[in-house]
């Protein structure tokens, strides 16, 4: 293509002051995105061009593995998110769907995700195990009304999603059709040019069983990424399971209360009366809401040095209760305190309180939901609070289970943690971004949405159902965040907008204007992907551009064009060799060949 | 492609009620759409298979034109469209744009079309001449909250269109690029293999210049197209220009009243006063409501015989005024009457009503905008409304001009009318299904957005536009509408899901399943687009299924096998043939080809 005819840049020479990070920087400043409103931009044409490389490498390799590419609408009847029983913890409070009425008055939401559209959808379409298993897929753009857009397309209310959804007749087929698509997403990756990571990761308001995420390793990245050296773990720290240091055990002493005024955290409690903060049972209090607008109060116990995951501890709470949990929030509000609680001496709180604290008139549950973490579960003894205000008290052998406690991992791993009492590895801690995420939902969907099929034996059964997730905007941005220098992006070759770009530096040289034209024939009817920047700006504008929008080979056409010879340009290298215009075609195919090959 | 494995089909073998017209029909039983609410479908793989081709067709076309595709946002901040003045036109009322209020409290519409943002974008890239003339186009999920969502994906809620904007630095320039359009256009259609009539047009809501519609023609088209047989002329109805039949003088007379007691329509007065209908001026009033919440009473006045074109009218108005025109209604509400007006004899009213019929206490404007269409100005004496209950008058020698009537054509054209005074040449009617339609915008958006270039003398000039729409899942729709018989779809070769499907008729004989897969692999290796029907059901079922879902070619594996003999099947033309597999790559080459010219 041409620029001036047919493929207009427009660079920019300043740094948009909207951008904080580079990739976003280098998206604006190199013309490939424009900003129409927060989180909303226009893909520009050069952009598009790396949209679609991605997408072709996506349904290449998914169509290679039995996947079947479809499109379904965006706007999704409130009716279907009700039967999922997804519509109020999307659409109200801190929901990220955004949603309308039609002029009718009818309820609609933009659509985020797929799983109640297809899976009716399924539940129309198979009858018997014999279609099975099938995994439709679709590229579309998304929406989500999230609450601070920022990074560009990292994290914008409309993207571009590739997303598919997988029907199995057993648990089994799922799980290794789960296993086939894990191999599917490394390939995808490594094809678009990308060093990612496979992370265990929580499956969120998705649900279900296993789910996996692929990150791209970058310090701006949203995520942390909790690993071993070795390789032998790696964990969101949203999901990462590890072992506390040990505590250091509490001298023996009476069961007693003993005075502890304005000594409200655990810092302070430790530093006034010479305890080690895993000495201590922190107290954390919460209200949970459900779809079905009941509210109930959550004690939750945790070892003083440690800290709760919430991420955890919503998904514990969540799969407890038949209802969706809507949302999890930090009891604190004094006025919602005295509304629901008798005499509460927050800041001084024990594991044994009692559940006659909540109000008769409150309309919350009458019982304390109690959860304690794993690493209080097996001190003997240790401080906590003394339910009594400006009192804390010496716990001796306290039995959590035996005061109804439930049991489990609500902890925040974290770096230095160990893994496992078998290992001594130790965990390392680095920022990624998400660029893909499968999950084995199970037949949480099929359900709800009563989408059944008739197996072997003739009898009805839910489908299972896996769904798998890459956002094809932002693996875009990630490669910029993994591939740029000081003078702009790097394209890996695979999703480069074009591979090599023809840049002469005066075309009113008529030696000049005649070797571009002839190379840029002869490489595009060899089918490579060429463009040609035959604007009459001065070279060092053209120069300066090339670098920036990162097409990894430049052809430099100058005055040794009176003798054939042109300038051949490596962008990731930066290495520039003369070469005879008769072997440019040769050399570019084999140095292109090569880094196909190093990419992936 | 494999049906078992990668590609599923899901034909139905009844007819859902809910398609009234038959391709609506086909598609749902063909397994393309399934429905998903009012308005709202999936588009299954078959179906994306049919998008895609007709996709990459335009693709290529506009391409060759110098086009740079990309890809804008589909929720538009309101900001955008309220600078436009279109916000209010397109929400409130009976306005087609689906809009929300995002998390801030922030308005946006789910974008129907695209000239805001892509204009906006233009202002900020286009700084001179010399960039000039540029053409954007996308191809997207376009969004349309239909009064009445009906016919599939003919009118539907979500449907992808491809929609384009260039722009100018010249009116002139505007209008060769606009007729090079035109031409891509024509070459698009047949390259999808359709039969398309290019209509003169009306340019609605969207504005501007010239602009031309082009036509599947079809019995179930929702648009009725007057023509001429020689092709001289062809317009849409709301555009279209003729005309009418000369009147019948009327006889000298007194310019007297006269008693027409409960006359009221054009009919009784003819009749009960041996009148022709030419003899009569009909007056019809509207009340005009603009973007800026003024109201304006309008009196038309047309022959008794014609009818008043509400879309000429409603442009008329809209370009005689600064704000938007957000709708017209005719005014027959008797409390709206009492409200506005004083004695005012409905029914009875003539061209020379005065101003001081509109109350004081109206908030309509105080004086009437008169308008009478050309059918009137000629008549030397006619008949008309009394302005007094039961009685009309002659009128003598009344002048329209002098009484402040904007004389325009403001008439429905209809089939039999002669086109012009030079041609003896009638008009004809049929109905056609619009699937492309092209505007000279002008500098309509440019002005409003601010979008301007610097010109050859460095002078700063507004943006000249053009438009250029497709209706991408119309087209698919529109083309079984024109091809399909009794026992299903027939697509043109060009946008069919395949080329060519195999159906073994018994894939337990070992013979038919090797030669099945011979003959598979060896059109896979020439990479001709071919399905394979390897389901196991009966013969019956998948020969009833490719009847139904159209690919152009069948190729029959069944008995003959072992003689390594098939037959070989052309879709629209029901031939079958019996040969030799050997033969049959080559035969379904050069057939396939005589097809493609066919069609293109």
């Amino acid at each position: 293509m041409r620029v001036t005819t047919s493929f207009p840049l427009g660079t920019l020479r300043d740094t948009p002051s909207e951008a904080e990070i580079i990739s976003h920087q280098l998206l604006l400043r190199g013309g490939f995105i424009r900003r129409v409103n927060s989180g909303i931009y226009a893909y520009m044409p050069i952009m598009l061009r790396v949209i679609e490389k991605i997408s072709s490498i996506i349904e290449k390799e998914l169509n290679n593995n039995g996947c079947s590419k479809l499109l379904l609408p965006q706007l999704h009847p409130s009716e279907l998110w009700k039967k999922s029983e997804r519509w109020e913890g999307y659409t109200a409070g801190e929901g990220i769907m955004f949603n309308l009425k039609d002029r009718q008055g009818k309820e609609f939401g933009l659509a985020p995700t797929h799983e109640e559209v297809i899976t009716s959808i399924a539940s129309e379409i198979i009858n018997s195990y014999k279609q099975l298993p099938l995994c439709f897929y679709q590229i579309q753009t998304k929406f989500r009304d999230e609450i601070r857009p920022r990074f560009g397309l990292m994290r914008s209310r409309e993207f571009i999603m590739k997303d598919g959804y997988s029907f199995h007749s057993s648990k089994e087929d799922l799980s290794s059709f789960y296993g086939k698509m894990e191999k599917a997403y490394e390939n995808i990756f490594k094809n678009c040019g990308l060093d990612t990571v496979g992370v265990d990761a929580d499956s969120g308001s998705i649900g279900g069983a296993a789910s996996k995420e692929f990150m791209v390793t970058a310090d701006v990245g949203e995520d942390s990424i909790l690993f071993t050296e070795s390789g032998s773990y790696a964990a969101n720290i949203e999901k990462a399971v590890s072992l506390p240091s040990d505590e250091i055990p509490l001298k023996k002493s009476k069961e007693v209360l003993f005075e502890t005024p304005n000594q409200k955290s655990v810092i302070d409690v430790c530093q006034k009366n010479n305890l080690d903060a895993s000495q201590i049972v922190k107290v954390v209090l919460f209200v949970a809401k459900f779809e079905n607008k009941s509210e109930v109060p959550i004690l939750t116990c945790i070892r003083g040095d440690q800290h709760i995951n919430e991420v955890k501890l919503f998904n514990l709470i969540n799969k407890k209760y038949n209802s969706n949990l809507i949302h999890l929030k930090i009891l604190e509000d004094n006025a919602i305190i005295e509304k629901n609680l008798i005499n509460f001496p927050l800041g001084y709180i024990g594991p044994d309180i009692n559940d006659e604290t909540i109000k008769n008139t409150s309309n919350w549950d009458k019982s304390w939901i109690r959860i304690a973490d794993k690493s209080v579960s097996s001190l003997s003894s240790f401080v906590s609070g003394g339910n009594k205000i400006n009192f804390h008290k010496v716990f001796q052998r306290f039995s959590f289970v035996e005061k109804n406690y439930l049991i489990s991992d609500i902890r925040n791993a974290k770096k230095g943690d160990r893994i496992s009492i078998e290992s001594s590895e130790e965990l390392k801690e680095k920022r990624g971004i998400e660029i893909g995420h499968i999950f084995q939902l199970g037949q949480k969907y099929s359900e709800k949405l009563n989408a059944k099929f008739s197996d072997k034996d003739g009898q009805l059964k839910s489908l299972w159902m896996g769904c798998y997730g890459i956002g094809v905007t932002r693996i875009a941005q990630a490669a910029i965040e993994q591939n740029h220098d000081e003078n702009g992006i790097s394209w890996p070759i695979q999703i480069s907008p074009f591979e090599v770009l023809i840049i002469p530096t005066n075309l009113k040289d008529p030696n000049q204007k005649k070797l571009t034209e002839e190379i840029y024939k002869e490489f595009k009817s060899k089918k490579i992907d060429i463009l040609l920047d035959d604007r009459e700006d001065r070279a060092g504008v053209k120069f300066k551009d090339a670098d920036l929008i990162g097409i990894p080979f430049q052809i430099i056409i100058g005055r040794d064009s009176i003798n054939k010879e042109v300038e051949f340009l490596c962008r990731p290298s930066k290495s520039k060799i003369k070469i005879a215009s008769k072997n440019l075609l040769e050399k570019f195919i084999s140095e292109s060949k090569v880094m196909y090959n190093k990419n992936s």
